[in-house]
């Protein structure tokens, strides 16, 4: 597959916006959320929703509106042992306000730590169960007295707003192909600020494409329920998704198929990634919003696409998560994975061939060299053979690329050649 | 699968049983098969059935009844060298009466050995042919000398009537669970005591089943045909069935798919099986009586389950197949393997999820833990996640235990949790 | 599979009609081919079809018909440098006539060579662009000296006509069997003259089959379009069909399927290649004169028996491939799976069980031998077997054969004793 235009961005501009980013305090709501899309919105216009705490989304509500100032421990001398200030992982998200004075036993419940990853900070929420807490490193928590600690938590729960943010490329077609990132992670770098970067620089390579492209930014579950909540009728028009997640690690690209197991962007994407180190596995109902997108109501063609999966990293929901941890090399690689994607699902159709007996004489209309007896056979010859001989109304271009084992550039080569001499129609 | 009961009877228990049985004289037809029945119902009432010789059954007739009280075969000095006493393996089954003085020239064509295992009795019978014979091992052949010998054999070929027997444990449902054990082998302890102490350990633990459960003790082939000739409505009841055999030797349990192949027989059971050192074979239409009950008239779903298939172990229909041979620890495998099959078939359901539109808030109803972002996910999460994805009326839960790994039972737990939240309703 | 009558050819009588047609200079059309066809038919009866020059012939024109008498590039001491009379393979196939003198310079863009194997002479033709050229060893093009050289081709392109053959062996059923040789190549020994003596042989073995069989030569691509052309309702007849080509190297036997992928002939050939070293490949839209055969609009079940693929061993379409690559050994082996599969092909049938309910009595048949308890089963009692259980209408004996494992004589012997015995009836 050749490729002639340069990415719209970089694997290090990329990376410049995950670290942009990174510092800022996500959560499922709230002003960290808002201000990470205004940042978005710098490189994208973006279209973005405020739909009220309590809103009915599906079997859900929209939850409170959570927002945090600050955060400590404070031991005797007034220094803080633990401080969001340093990063906002250190407190749970959506920790009620607290403000008091505990001893360290007192504190331990309220203390998340990872035991086997003793210098990591580990990544904790508790949106709907109203509690407060802190994680820390084992370390840091082995090396802390018996207190007593000021411990402050300065924050708000209360009715507000959830926020989604929605990018659209208008195509020719009403018909939609749907990349969605989760965007309510705090301080972690992989996932998901590098699906956000990759989905930002496909968003920016696109040209008046045949389908309308829909990027969708929004916090996992809640932000997807509210969504599909908003739009379920227009979901009938979604062509092929993908959820986008964990895109900048070094390992190699894995893609989990749809519920369907077997639509058309799983095609698309299988059939791109045969060329790298890849994994693929089946749909599971567990992993990113594809479990929302593929509930049995609305079973739609959504895939998910990640380097490591979540949760198969040890840096995964841990301070290791860090915008060290991922690369520009390994964004560019996922951008460039994505763009081939999106060249298959834009040049798949489906032709008729109009001279079905026996193969039209390809020589006397200068498609086909004319001095016979040479034992290896172009590539363009034997894609035009293949489109032929598949183009009976039941074979698109990609299947035909994908059982010939041709570049899916050399079977659409050959198809809109094959149109040009009046060989094939496109299919009604 | 946790399954706090314990089993019905212990492996030392079946092994007993199999000992005890082991010296009856058992053939298709006759008093020692009517004895075999008589202890087997001491453990499990039995409801025997006695089919008239001439009887037409399908394709065939009931044969005469076969009776034997002594056979052997004298030296000069009156000593026994073959003798029915030792071993009644050592008579062809079906021999008709005889008494007489033979030199060892003359005997030889009625003397059965098998020269390979020279220190094995052979299992010999000729139903359909009225002949005798003896079986001996080949090392007492090579020490005869040339005789003459006294020759008796007391049976008696005559008009009596054909054997089978049957335990019901009913159920809420007509629909019926078979498992079938041939019972015409005389002095054979896997092929098949075994099968029948584990027969009756499974059925003694059977309590208030969903599904009836029959069990069939008939003498193999010609019992099969007059069981299914007597009940040719009532297979149409038959929703699985499994005979039973070889099932105490050593070796790793083997399962023969139904003639159907994909039967839920099928899938049970294999399911079942994955967690087990184990081997799947196609259906073939030879081996024990789920040739009758596949044949293409009936095509019930029936498979077969073994230890070692028939004729893989060297002590097959040899007088190696003796209660040494089998051990109570690999009867209690195959019970508990029988016993887990029971419980995936009892509690497969079929389930429709009515909150189908994206996930359900399985947090509110108290399904789900409150604290996110731990890299380890429950299992019984995982499951209602699995059961609320594919309860869309095609997948029934032991489809979800096999498509998700999971243990059948935190599926059907999980499948009990969301029918208590109204979550999913049973498919009618 | 047993075959009693001895194979029509033996491989050295089909290695000697290789021989004697090697020297003789074919192509598409001209009197080389007519000569080939005329000693073909001193072993086989064949019609022979002209087909004159411009006719239409689906979206091609019977071509131009050419000879040639003589060429040769002569150095300035008279030399033959490059010679026709020494091998045909010298004058690129469809040269158009020249006379003249030319310096080498003048000369290389009409001369091919192999750089990479420098000791042959490539085999070039160039059908539908006027041209002319020479080929020759890298070795021979690298002792030239700058010239002039005197050039001759005394050829002919005119109207004409086209050759087909066509030879029928006409069976009970108006249904064909279809092998097809592409005879227009000059002196290339493995593709096709190895093909065309396999043909004949097979040919001049069937004894009133069943089915009616129809062998081509014709020249490929063109001849293959204009016998489609000519037959375009006929078609309807073919059963099953196989290019046959690459006949005699030593390489394993090659199958390629039918487009269909699973028709019956694609089932009968790699059943019978199971048993010897093979290679089964997908259909794909290149090759030999399946390419024609499986255009989408005809889409006949027809699958190409090769051994060596072409292109695929370093001899192909170069003065390698000569009667010393080719063996009387392996022409012998492609002809005897050919017949195999004839024989599977005459063979099969598609039985009904009269007698499904259970196993029928074969016993009292005189079908199954009469001592029971024997660990040995014999084939023929397992091929009785497999026949009744899968003779539901569903099941060839093919499909039998197939899934039983067992050889297909075995399963036809089975069917027969059971047709015999009134168990089974042929199904209409």
């Amino acid at each position: 597959m050749t490729d002639p235009t340069p990415p719209s961005m970089s694997g290090e501009e990329m990376h410049a916006l995950v670290e942009r980013l990174y510092p800022l305090c996500r959560s499922i709501t709230g002003d960290g959320l808002r201000r990470t899309l205004e940042i978005v919105g710098e490189h994208l216009p973006l279209t973005v929703t405020e739909v009220p705490t309590g809103t009915e989304v599906l079997d859900w509500n929209v939850p409170k509106e959570w927002n945090i100032r600050d955060a400590y421990v404070k031991d005797a001398a007034g220094r803080r042992v633990i401080d969001f200030r340093e990063s906002n992982l250190h407190v749970v998200g959506y920790s009620v306000p607290v403000s008091g004075t505990y001893t360290l036993e007192e504190l331990r419940p309220h203390l998340h730590t990872l035991p086997d990853q003793p210098d990591l900070v580990p990544y904790r929420t508790s949106y709907y169960a109203e509690t407060w807490g802190f994680c820390l490193s084992r370390r840091v928590l082995d090396g802390l007295g018996e207190g007593p600690y000021e411990v402050l938590i300065d924050s708000t729960l209360a009715d507000g707003s959830l926020t989604i943010a929605e990018h659209v490329v208008p195509g020719e077609l009403a018909d939609e192909v749907v990349v969605s990132c989760h965007v309510c992670h705090p301080s972690l770098a992989n996932d998901n600020l590098a699906g956000v970067a990759v989905a930002v620089a496909l968003a920016r390579g696109l040209r008046r494409p045949r389908y309308t492209y829909r990027f969708l930014f929004m916090p996992g579950t809640i932000g997807a329920i509210t969504w599909l909540a908003l739009n379920r009728e227009r979901v009938r028009l979604v062509a092929g998704g993908l959820t986008l997640a964990c895109a900048g690690d070094p390992g190699a690209l894995t893609y989990k198929r749809s519920r369907r197991g077997d639509a058309v962007i799983d095609r698309a994407v299988t059939y791109v990634l045969r060329d790298r180190p890849h994994e693929v596995l089946d749909f599971s109902p567990y992993g990113y919003d594809e479990r929302q997108f593929c509930s049995p109501g609305f079973d739609l063609p959504f895939g998910s696409l990640t380097r490591t999966p979540y949760a198969q990293y040890p840096e995964y929901h841990t301070s290791g998560d860090n915008p060290g941890f991922v690369t520009p090399a390994a964004m560019a690689d996922t951008l460039d994975a994505l763009t081939q994607v999106v060249e298959v699902l834009e040049g798949n159709r489906t032709y008729l061939n109009l001279s079905p007996y026996g193969e039209p004489q390809l020589g006397r209309r200068g498609l086909y060299e004319s001095l016979g007896g040479r034992s290896d056979t172009k590539q363009a010859q034997l894609a035009m053979l293949w489109v032929l001989n598949l183009s009976d109304g039941e074979h698109s271009l990609l299947d035909i690329a994908r059982r010939s084992e041709l570049p899916f550039a050399a079977v659409k080569g050959a198809a809109l050649a094959l149109l040009d001499a009046g060989l094939v129609k496109e299919k009604a």
